[in-house]
């Protein structure tokens, strides 16, 4: 008899998103002359650039002659045109030495960060911030590394799996956190930055500039990070989906800039925020091959071609034309047909942030960052607060609580409008 | 202290191609100037259909006007244009009923046998035939249904669980198989195409038309299967991503012309082989709503639910342009101009079959599969047979004894070339 996986059966049936899009719908039935302006999920706008295009039209038509006709990308990683264009751009430029054969090509960091855990056991405990990106831990739970029942009723700063142990767990709660899983609270207080916890945890998922709170990581802060996993010999995942938005020159953009982190980090990064890619699918994730994990006696394994099995097996690479519009990211015009576009993004952030601010609200990220986390008013919660703004000013933003507890009290906006949307639904808010 | 996934330190290491890429580099080294020619690796060579690159220039088009421009494919499941064709043409077309929500669209059928195992339970026993497209079993090792220490010195025929249990583990043998798998002999004995076992499992794959050995099953067979798993509660991975090859009408295309198949199966298809997409990454998944899994105390869940949580967590949809090319796969002219290129590669298959058989051949499949399975010569092993043919004739094949045991003394052959390629190496085999 076929047995289900009953990890799946743990996880929340509510993802935050189609929640919102729920509502959103519900909202636009009963008011169908609305026009809702959203600045609430992260996706991009604005066209692909030129330079994108054109390299994609002539890959298209190599696929229709035979002599330039491309078949399966046979090293299943990405061609080398691309991990070369990614290597020097990405890495080198910044003075970061990757070796080719620790890029692999794939089709978004959303699977990456997905996938990665697959290789690691299911005993390691994973800790990731509250608030949180919640692919990561969505993925850790279907996995079985929540413990349990699953849903804990409120482990905020402590041990999940103690509290496991005192018997606390339940189903479902409102706090929607799951046993065996270390949250750490990034608040205002920190900075929005967690420090490392006070005890052993071997699988750690950092996002930084960070999503949904906006909040960048110094190089003091992220050297924390991986002294602390060199000690315990853990592993960073690092997601950098967001690094073209740093604009402040002392803010590292790759967790390789802090020396030793290549014994210990796994780093994410994306063209979907970077070149508009959201709906052409193109990421690449940096295994580097100093990076080493343990069997259960101690022996330590090379991570690199573990994951290099992994992905070839599971994985087929991705569209040539993609591959190609991809590495005109990397050419002259493509970087500066792309810095364009998130400038104009970031000009939208500019925007939120100084509207809000004179509004009397108080706001993060939006500096280094696509995205803008504001506190909520006084006594309103961050749902209640979605609710005020769809229905009175017809924006939609991102609940913080949907993010995880200690996005309570927050909502996320997203830089990613139109520049006359963005304009339109500031003054909505101001009238407020 | 990060712990390693040890499933994956059960795997072989030599993956079949890499290893037949390994042989065929170190012959161009001896001999550059060889010209060899691939009849190994199934890949296409024809160029995309001009449908097909028409609408993908329209959509890079698109792409490129903010009033066009398509981000994230929301539903992350394909967009409803493609999965309408797919439910029209390719199921109602044959009297099959599919809803839209039962498709899936993905990025390879290589991608979704790896993935569709994640969503049942560890315990499940697998069953596959013997030879077999190694993603199968390789991905359920990785995901910890392989027993013991992993490799098996020989359970031709036998529980695998049992031979466990006898303390025959061992951790590598030639025959390569693995103790938990139960594997069922594709022989010249029974037309290729294995009975259901007389114990029970619970996943099993099904390939027709078959790789490698191009075999076809009747619709009587796989209403075998069918009755096997609904008597079972077992579930059948039907991989038809060959189904286009198909020349014979009384041969079904899809398992859900077998009725009570929608209860018990998962259909994948792909557009790399039919419509030469090896290169661009298009393919799907058909979950019937029907089909159910159990929970450890005998509750049946539904997999189609489960299934989209998995994909829409991992996976975040296929390029909005390779969707389109896709969708053009169904237009008229698409289907005509596909159906060229597979009536090109069908005459391929016929020159093989005919020129082997005329030398003296024993030859399988090649008359509704682009694979053409040929019995070595008497005494000859498989490997034996490839070198010989790379090193006398230069001709590149896959040796059978790469997809499991009793693929021993064959090799695959595929019609893919181009065809004064397969019409020189035919000339080259005749003067062996």
């Amino acid at each position: 008899m076929i047995g289900i996986n009953e990890n799946f059966l743990k996880l929340r049936a509510g993802y935050l998103f189609p929640e919102i899009g729920r509502r959103v719908r519900t909202f636009k039935q009963e008011h169908p002359d609305a026009k809702v302006i959203s600045m609430g999920i992260g996706d991009v706008t604005q066209p692909l650039a030129p330079a994108v295009l054109e390299a994609m039209h002539r890959a298209v038509d190599e696929m229709g002659r035979p002599e330039t006709f491309r078949g399966y990308d046979d090293s299943g990683v990405g061609y080398e045109f691309l991990r070369r264009a990614i290597v020097e751009n990405d890495f080198a430029a910044r003075g970061v030495s990757i070796e080719l054969d620790e890029v692999f090509v794939s089709d978004g960091t959303k699977c990456d960060t997905g996938n990665m855990q697959e290789i690691f056991g299911i005993d390691n405990v994973v800790a990731v911030a509250d608030p949180v990106y919640p692919v990561y831990v969505d993925t850790n739970v279907m996995a079985g590394r929540a413990r349990g029942e699953g849903i804990l009723p409120s482990n905020r700063g402590q041990d999940a799996r103690d509290t496991k142990e005192q018997g606390q767990d339940a189903l479902a709660t409102s706090r929607g956190q799951y046993a065996g899983i270390v949250y750490m609270p990034a608040t205002a207080e920190n900075g929005f930055v967690p420090a490392p916890p006070d005890r052993p945890v071997d699988m750690i998922y950092l996002c930084f500039p960070n999503n949904p709170t906006g909040a960048v990581a110094t190089k003091e802060a992220l050297a924390r990070w991986v002294e602390y996993a060199r000690v315990q010999k853990a592993v960073i995942f690092f997601d950098a989906a967001y690094e073209a938005f740093i604009t402040d020159p002392a803010i590292p953009h790759s967790i390789y800039e802090v020396e030793g982190a290549r014994e210990v980090a796994i780093e994410f990064r994306s063209g979907s925020k970077t070149a508009g890619f959201t709906g052409v699918r193109c990421a690449y994730s940096i295994v580097p091959k100093q990076l080493k994990a343990y069997t259960r006696d101690g022996r330590a394994v090379e991570v690199n071609p573990i994951w290099r099995r992994r992905h070839t097996t599971k994985f087929n690479g991705v569209s040539y034309i993609t591959q190609r519009g991809a590495e005109a990211v990397y050419s002259p015009e493509g970087k500066k047909q792309v810095q364009q576009t998130i400038d104009l993004y970031m000009a939208n952030a500019s925007l939120i942030r100084d509207a809000l601010t004179k509004l009397g609200y108080t706001v993060y990220g939006g500096t280094n960052a696509p995205y803008i986390w504001v506190r909520t008013p006084k006594g309103v919660g961050s749902w209640e607060f979605f609710d005020l703004l769809l229905n009175k000013a017809n924006v939609v933003c991102t609940p913080g609580a949907g993010f995880g507890p200690s996005g309570e009290g927050y909502v996320r906006l997203t830089a990613f409008g139109l520049p006359q949307n963005v304009r339109e639904a500031l003054e909505r808010l101001a009238k407020l």
